[in-house]
């Protein structure tokens, strides 16, 4: 592949995604009205598209979800949900974790899966393919499939895709419009990994995870701690490491405006391209959230340890792929020990206090020495496998099968209660 | 990778393939009964495999397998229809479209799917494979599947392995002789691209699509048109763009040979490389066929402009992927505004005339600029997805599921109209 | 991608390899038990782990499956067996057929498979992964998948994996222990390749197969061959090629030992890379294996032809891509025609006498041409399709969906039976 074709390449791209540039500026609100359709997510673009009922809603759904699949029966029930859908993931940025995970939320409810991964290395840059617009493939794939997950480096390419299915639909000849479901894009939104985020931090504070007796439990809880509270609200979320540079922690604090009585805790370097990003600081106190920035894990807040203070921890790696020169002599001349756990620190934390990591963790960097994973703190490969529930929940609502599910849901534990009956 | 090992690879290729040269000599006729089981098509490897009858048969079911599609339970009846089948898709070519409308096609009717994409990156390039015989590779598919769908640089591959398929099964011992399925092999043959397009051209000469109101109904359009007649037959077909190099255009021109009073028009650089080619121009002028050959889709025919008086047009992409300097020198110099199509152009053609293209298109030359797509005469996204009802259909035929399909259909609908009935 | 970048991630592996050397370190029966559970493989790791009594199981069940295969009515019950599963294929060293054979055995069951392929590639090598514990990424597929099917180059990775599912399942808190399946991994195991191997001189020892007529009948056989007994036991089996560098005829040789009287004749370079490992050889003395060790499949054995006393010959292929420069030279002064099977030679081998090969077969070097494939005593490519029984029935025993298997291959031929009867 010489260089000259592949500039091609983007400069079509860029050339085509000029013609969304208006609806991109648009504000939030009026985007996510595109999204919606009578109610229900159309496509899934921003994080800013959940409220705080539909959380609740999909969080609820995925317990049911989790709950089916716990035996083979039900299993197979989940697997006739929405089996006769047929979803592309178009994955051009490379990712394996949520591509595995969105790909086992498919598998669960039936749904079969076809896959455009990494383009560096498939077919779409075959020399004829180079100079197509990338709109004619999303288009030709809304021909041949019922979703598209996608995660892309160009930013709001996703957001793009979901105006080209609206406009389609539009037209006065009949096109299909199919859900866009954005899997990460560029490096600014991953809604789906805050939805799995928002549904570990709801289960951890129900306290009521009765397999994993490690978890401590709620009435003993009280007794340490007398204000604390079950639920998302009335909390006190730290978030630790590249917050100036990764989606996750931007996506995450935008859900979770959604709960009453939240604070934040900013911990990263103190210097512009890594610490919390101006926009969304000021979106924060323009919502009147209390929220603190410190430059250690080991900082003091009101003369008390941090880490002694806040129900949870959101730690994150540093993305050094992304790394200019001038930011390796940063990194170089900076004591990044002050945003890596270590056991000494969890044991300053709260017995309950969940900590979470959207990983890939680096192991060489050591942000989480596996020292720490049997801690029953150690709640981020719970969190990998809750992308599989959310996922799947998400999906349900998507294609409005969330009546169908409470059903079977009704109908396999009953016949299982009538089972257990008979059996007594 | 050196070169030398990849050298051997190639050569071991050619060695293996010298084998079957008596075979592939052999005149048209002589081969079709070879792909041919019981008046069935056994393995799928030319256009001229297709008989009238069996156009006609395909085109039907395709019809019914994208009716049955159209609702959540026909979906999933559908589904069960081949369900216990395994293709393999081979596609050592590089290809998006063709590949993914034959995994949807597959995955309609339940055919789960495995693939082995571009060599170049995938497994049959270790070093363990590097020296074993393709044919070895396809005899092993052959063991683990019941299918291989196949797309390859190399001519005739396909037919070769069609050849090996009928070797092992007629040999003393038992082996299986699995369908040949060729997706595009080499610069000559894409049967199934041409049969979509047949497909395409039939339903829109029936004017009936009731869903596209922008579509002319064809009663209006006989006041315009009084010599219009339904169906494939009676028409002039233009084809344009790069004639000499697309096995599109052939494997089409081929599939129309069916119909009566079919006419001809090939657009293209006058240049021996790009124009119609002599043994297609030979074999048409032996069949009487009435053809014009001209170098702009602005020249005239008895003196009205062509475009005036076409009933279709197929547009290409010029496949600058295959150029050799002295192509690129020869672009330079021509003008090549003369094979785009306008706005303008559109204009001149009756308003019913499809415009179809096989895809992907050049968006940087602009042989179909967007601003045409949206014109009720643009086909070329139908056509795309025209792809999978037609595959599947052809699929239920070489499997002989055509009465299963014709009785779930009949069943389907018949319960749909009690339901009505019911509801009424 | 730069060297350093790579060169870490190589670093960390092995720092994470490290941890689990005192239990690789172990003597294989102390490791055996940790991948049983209540009597049944968990993970299947070694060949030694395969006794006799399982041997016998697999091999039955694995006719059952192939019985079962053979009309579509059985293929599709067989599809619903472990239709709630998910399996993951991990193949970070390419590999096509071994890949393929557990794809369609997965698929033959129901079980639905997503692929992480050559890490060269695939999206495992992104900048964030890099750094990424090889580790994590097991422990997050066993969140998404019931079932992780591994070929690496890192000798002993799935033995540390299916430590790793056990420890994780030893924690507190529940979670999943997932079964590893090794598919091949560095230079010494690949125990399902021997099962399939064990599976066709079972098939082949029977003297049952009535399809391939050409194959001898046992009792015609007796006249000629009076010592001859059906069975695995009793017999002589040759092995030639590269036999220090292969890691199939090592397992082979391995689950031969459940046998009786099997003697063994190793052919290959007098070199000690490529002869007999010494660790085997003292292996089978220990035993009292009776061993003879030639460097010509022309070499004499008490004074007869070696060929014509042999009841099974196992070729395998010259690893050129092991090479190192002196390995060349050695190649270069050496006759390599020793090691090479021609028609004569096949001619002076007993009639019933099946021979074998792993696949790929080197067709430059030409261990065995074409020329022998259609003689009845080629076995290779009906081995290469037991592959899909002999897993498929390795896969039911994992999940102990033995009895279901039974079950329906009772029910399955009792009603063909019925309806054969009710049609007469």
């Amino acid at each position: 592949m010489s260089d000259t074709k592949s500039a091609h390449s983007e400069d079509i791209f860029q050339r085509d995604m000029a013609e969304y540039e208006p609806l991109i500026r648009r504000p939030v609100r009026k985007k996510i009205a595109d999204f919606n359709r009578d109610g229900r997510l159309k496509h899934v673009i921003l994080s800013a598209q959940f409220t705080r009922p539909l959380l609740d809603e999909i969080c609820d759904h995925a317990d049911m979800v989790r709950e089916l699949a716990g035996d083979t029966d039900g299993k197979r029930k989940l697997g006739t949900l929405l089996s006769h859908l047929h979803a592309m993931l178009y994955f051009t940025q490379p990712s394996t974790r949520t591509f595995l995970s969105f790909a086992a939320a498919c598998r669960l409810l039936g749904i079969a899966t076809e896959q455009v991964r990494d383009s560096a290395v498939s077919s779409e840059t075959s020399e004829g393919s180079k100079r197509e617009s990338r709109f004619d493939s999303i288009r030709m794939f809304s021909s041949y499939f019922d979703l598209i997950v996608m995660r892309s480096k160009a930013p709001n390419f996703a957001e793009c895709c979901a105006y080209l299915m609206n406009e389609l639909e539009s037209r006065e000849f009949n096109t299909r419009n199919i859900p866009i479901l954005n899997a990460g894009s560029g490096a600014d939104q991953h809604p789906t990994q805050a939805l799995l985020d928002v549904y570990t931090i709801r289960r951890t504070f129900q306290f009521q995870d009765t397999k994993r007796t490690a978890r401590p439990q709620f009435m003993q809880l009280r007794e340490r701690y007398p204000e604390l509270k079950q639920g998302i609200d009335d909390k006190t979320y730290a978030f630790c490491g590249d917050l100036g540079r990764g989606r996750t922690v931007r996506s995450l604090v935008e859900l979770l405006l959604n709960y009453d009585h939240v604070r934040m805790v900013f911990i990263s370097p103190d210097n512009e391209k890594f610490r919390l990003g101006d926009d969304l600081r000021n979106r924060l106190i323009e919502r009147n959230i209390e929220i603190e920035e410190v430059d250690s894990l080991d900082a003091q807040i009101n003369g008390k340890p941090l880490l002694s203070q806040i129900d949870c921890l959101y730690m994150t790696r540093i993305q050094q792929e992304h790394n200019h020169p001038e930011d390796e002599q940063f990194f170089a001349s900076t004591d990044m020990s002050h945003y890596h756990l270590t056991p000494e620190r969890v044991k300053s934390m709260r017995t309950y206090a969940p900590i979470l990591h959207p990983f890939p963790r680096d192991s060489v960097a050591g942000e989480i020495p596996t020292s720490i994973d049997s801690d029953p703190r150690a709640m981020y490969f719970h969190q990998a496998r809750n992308g599989l529930w959310a996922r799947a929940a998400l999906l349900i609502h998507v294609f409005n099968a969330d009546r169908t599910l409470m059903q079977m849901y009704k109908e396999h534990f009953a016949d299982v209660h009538d089972f257990n009956e008979a059996v007594l």
